[in-house]
């Protein structure tokens, strides 16, 4: 375990790798020893950043040169993924590192996919912890990517400090396409493909969404101007540094407000709420009460026992507490 | 309880008044008696017959004339509550008594109104544990009445043998007012006020709530059928006879098939299992958990503790195992 650590914070690639590996597992050794890593990790820091994008946005170019660029002014970036179809498919986006081949081979940047075979609530778990793994072992940004379809990106909005949604050029029509309750996660709309014949397309997209964006409500955690809506090109390179500069902007003042560490505390309090009911319901799964839930539920069914006094019979057995 | 629990099976109203009171209380000394009372309780079975209808519809005056209609019968009837919005106003519905004047002097009815200031889950119990002190008491029918908000239907559906849904005479247009959760939940649709200038209407209003009902996919617990549209008049007391021989031939039906036991075993399957999660959340309720919730909470928020680590600590001590 000291040895993990030690290579951990060392920055090693592979102590990541198994670091994440370990909090990943849900075998009761392997839990325990987790819990021990993460309450000795260093309080290091990284920008959080959530990405979300449609299939076919072309997210993988848009991350390959996004993160080449940071990497290239001499950050340190580490890519996760939350993916809630890998649960069923074994994983969809980032299930092989050939999607981002050179950022792959990258000393300073580290992918990760998305553990597959695991619900929402355990990706959640993972994820989140995976981002202090990353922080602990020194990256200065943590991309968390997801695919746009609601409820994964509520999730990784409520572990990231800010929230960016990339979009296809694309007709006024379309604009309804995307679901309001994304739009509002969103602090940088980005447009891609900003180039070639979809140029013209791409800045009327964006001049599209930066209408929409006014028509919401205000946040407090938004500085003037923001959202914000801006085409960039994955492909050539155009508006990706001014995008990075529009997140640190922002962060910047989300910081200086007090808007960033109000942030991240709320957040906390929310996934210790979160894992600690998870955590209790998860006693009725254990082994031990499985054989005494089925014994109450077939007298309950039978109409044996009323609900309530087999409830309070298993209550009192899984916690030695009278109800 | 012995006093009690005698008076109560002897069919002796001011009894079964008392062991409500006894299953609404939080107190946990009443929870325990409660608790008590009943898994003593004799193995008698009512009707169960949920009714919901928006304000307006004329349910009051529908309970007491099909009320009064059955215990001129022989029968012995109860009439519950549930009120999702009576935790807010202290009971809108069944606020008292004189809503149903009638029945409620009549010695072969029992009605109860709403227990206020209680959230829908508390609701959800003490419902299902007065219907069992109502059948206990030896009652034949028990209705339990709520108002047609989504939810609450919901609620009383999973605790009834049948579904009744009451509506007004009305335009075709008006027929969407019906949320399609609500319409599949009914097994009879009771269309009130027909008669005298309305008669015409109801009957528009039953031909197109037919019509509705046969384009809903076929459920296995109906017989040919149904669910059926049938007019009623609560003033005339015209339908209300046709509505009772409905409701019984499809109970003996659902008998004869083996729907009815195989409902309730469900019914109450879901109900331990929906008591025994809110029971277990219920512990970081308690003021022993409070204080210690507290303390991790700040240290998740301050970035002392994280969240996982913090929900492991206070699962340990809620229910003294290791996660």
């Amino acid at each position: 375990m000291d040895d993990l650590l030690e290579k951990l914070v060392s920055g090693d690639r592979r102590a990541l790798s198994r670091a994440i590996t370990l909090i990943e597992s849900t075998r009761p050794d392997h839990r325990k020893r987790a819990i021990e890593l993460l309450a000795r990790l260093p309080d290091r820091q990284a920008l959080r950043i959530g990405l979300s994008g449609t299939p076919g946005v072309g997210k993988s170019t848009f991350i390959e040169a996004f993160g080449g660029m940071l990497t290239q002014g001499g950050m340190k970036v580490a890519v996760l993924a939350v993916d809630p179809s890998s649960a069923r498919s074994g994983g969809s986006i980032l299930g092989d590192k050939t999607r981002m081949e050179t950022l792959a081979r990258n000393p300073d940047a580290f992918i990760r996919p998305s553990p597959s075979r695991t619900e929402l609530g355990g990706v959640a778990r993972r994820t989140r912890e995976a981002i202090r793994l990353c922080e602990a072992a020194g990256y200065d940004v943590v991309l968390i990517e997801t695919v746009g379809v609601g409820q994964s990106e509520t999730l990784v909005s409520e572990m990231t400090d800010l929230f960016v949604l990339l979009l296809a050029p694309a007709g006024g029509d379309e604009l309804q396409g995307v679901k309001r309750g994304i739009m509002e996660m969103a602090d940088l709309i980005l447009v891609n493909k900003a180039d070639g014949d979809l140029l013209a397309t791409a800045r009327r997209t964006v001049a599209d969404y930066a209408g929409a964006l006014r028509l919401l409500r205000k946040r407090p955690q938004d500085p003037e101007g923001f959202p914000k809506a801006l085409p960039v090109s994955a492909a050539s390179g155009d508006g990706l540094q001014r995008a990075w500069e529009e997140m640190s902007a922002l962060a910047e003042w989300r910081r200086q407000q007090g808007h960033f560490d109000a942030n991240r505390a709320a957040q906390a309090r929310h996934w210790f709420m979160a894992e600690l009911r998870a955590g209790l319901l998860a006693r009725l799964d254990r082994p031990d009460a499985k054989a005494q839930l089925q014994q109450l539920g077939d007298a309950v069914a039978s109409g044996d026992l009323p609900p309530g006094v087999a409830a309070a019979r298993m209550l009192e057995q899984l916690t030695g507490l009278p109800e």
